[in-house]
């Protein structure tokens, strides 16, 4: 854990009886609050997503072994889509499985949350518009993205945008690795370092079109091994010192 | 002009003298405000976008004469995409033509936008969640779009979603024809009835992925007579009993 490093901080949303609030998460599950209810211990409340994006971009086969076990040539630039902020849920809450299609699969992956307005950012000066990073889930319909050629549908269903555990700031995420497991195996291994087109190209390429508004996330692309997220299992997305990112997948009911 | 139909009601977002407010939009230009500050004339305000979208649903080739014109299939469901919301623009703002590419496009649309929080709904229910409809220009970097597969950023430039002028309630949409004009010059001409997938279809296909909240817009496809947005020029969109959406287009400065 980089939780006790000098310059590290982990930033939880929370609700508890009834209101929400921001507090600072210390070693041990210890809670100081910021705002709203008071509370002392992470297990005291119920997680929120650490961010209320306005709007969420991803990025497409930004892992070489990724493109690879899905059939696709590496993107010669940052491949994007968007996903709605409708489809965002906290860690603990369920990703719920439409029915009717054959394949909904986990993609764990790095986020980054902006802390500022961010319009034509540079790669030198990327990081300064980074408010810090959490684990996603970027939880995808197979057979509709195959089906649709563009994501939308596909990456957009609600539920499909799991975010947290909480945000957290001050690390260097060159050397970060992320581990995705179901119901406690581990599925999906890779390291920050593999991206195709690393954090501060992506920041520019996202910028160079739109405005990224403060609490924006991006998501970074997942690593090779995605597969089912099947009814019953339980995902985890952890990524050192970020914590573990764990939803249940529950069938939809109509 | 339907404006003077029993049952229509054009409202106006409105910024006048540094305040924003909504109004009803009377015959001969006169405002009636709701909200916001006291305002007698529609040519004494700068309009405002009618909505303030959380997101923009498109959706792609939905005119059988413009899949041809593009040289693409017709889509066996609606071909679903996301403009974010800080592409929106009002009539009357600019559309920035981005630095470094070949061609951008104007593409004229019936845009509709949501009453409320809506998921799940049938086509049978789906005018009941219709707030009312507006002219939009779904602008589009037309050699990305084809660079990228993928829509997002062809489609997600900044000032790239053009709405307004306003918002018409209690109109009929089956019976309403689009127009768009570069400089005056009749570049698209379209009708509704011709729609691939009609409204219902539409509106039903979207809720079924994802949940529309209350200002949402879903934009519902180009006819065919696509074109380029040249740096200069005006480009309008008009639909019978909506008025017309205008916006010139200027260079990027960097």
């Amino acid at each position: 854990m980089n939780a006790g490093q000098p310059g590290v901080e982990r930033l939880v949303r929370y609700r508890f009886r009834g209101q929400t609030g921001r507090a600072r998460l210390h070693e041990d599950g210890v809670l100081e609050p910021l705002d709203g209810p008071p509370v002392r211990r992470l297990d005291e409340v119920e997680l929120l997503p650490p961010s209320e994006p306005s709007k969420i971009v991803g990025v497409g086969l930004n892992y070489h072994a990724h493109a690879r076990e899905m059939g696709k040539a590496v993107p010669e630039e940052p491949l994007l889509f968007l996903k709605p902020s409708t489809a965002v849920i906290a860690s603990g809450q369920p990703i719920v499985r439409p029915a009717g299609f054959e394949r909904v699969d986990y993609e764990g992956e790095l986020a980054l949350v902006f802390s500022r307005r961010a319009r034509h950012i540079s790669e030198a000066e990327a990081f300064s518009v980074v408010a810090g990073y959490c684990c996603c889930n970027d939880v995808t319909v197979r057979d509709l993205q195959q089906r649709d050629g563009q994501y939308t549908r596909a990456k957009g269903f609600d539920t499909f945008a799991p975010l947290g555990p909480w945000l957290v700031s001050g690390l260097n995420p060159d050397v970060l690795r992320i581990t995705t497991r179901v119901d406690g195996t581990v599925r999906q291994q890779g390291a920050v370092a593999d991206m195709i087109f690393p954090l501060p190209r992506l920041i520019a390429t996202v910028t160079r079109v739109m405005t990224m508004l403060p609490g924006d996330v991006l998501t970074t692309g997942t690593p090779p091994g995605v597969g089912q997220a099947q009814v019953g299992s339980v995902i985890e997305v952890e990524i050192d010192g970020l914590g573990v990112l764990r939803n249940p997948v529950v069938a939809e009911q109509r």
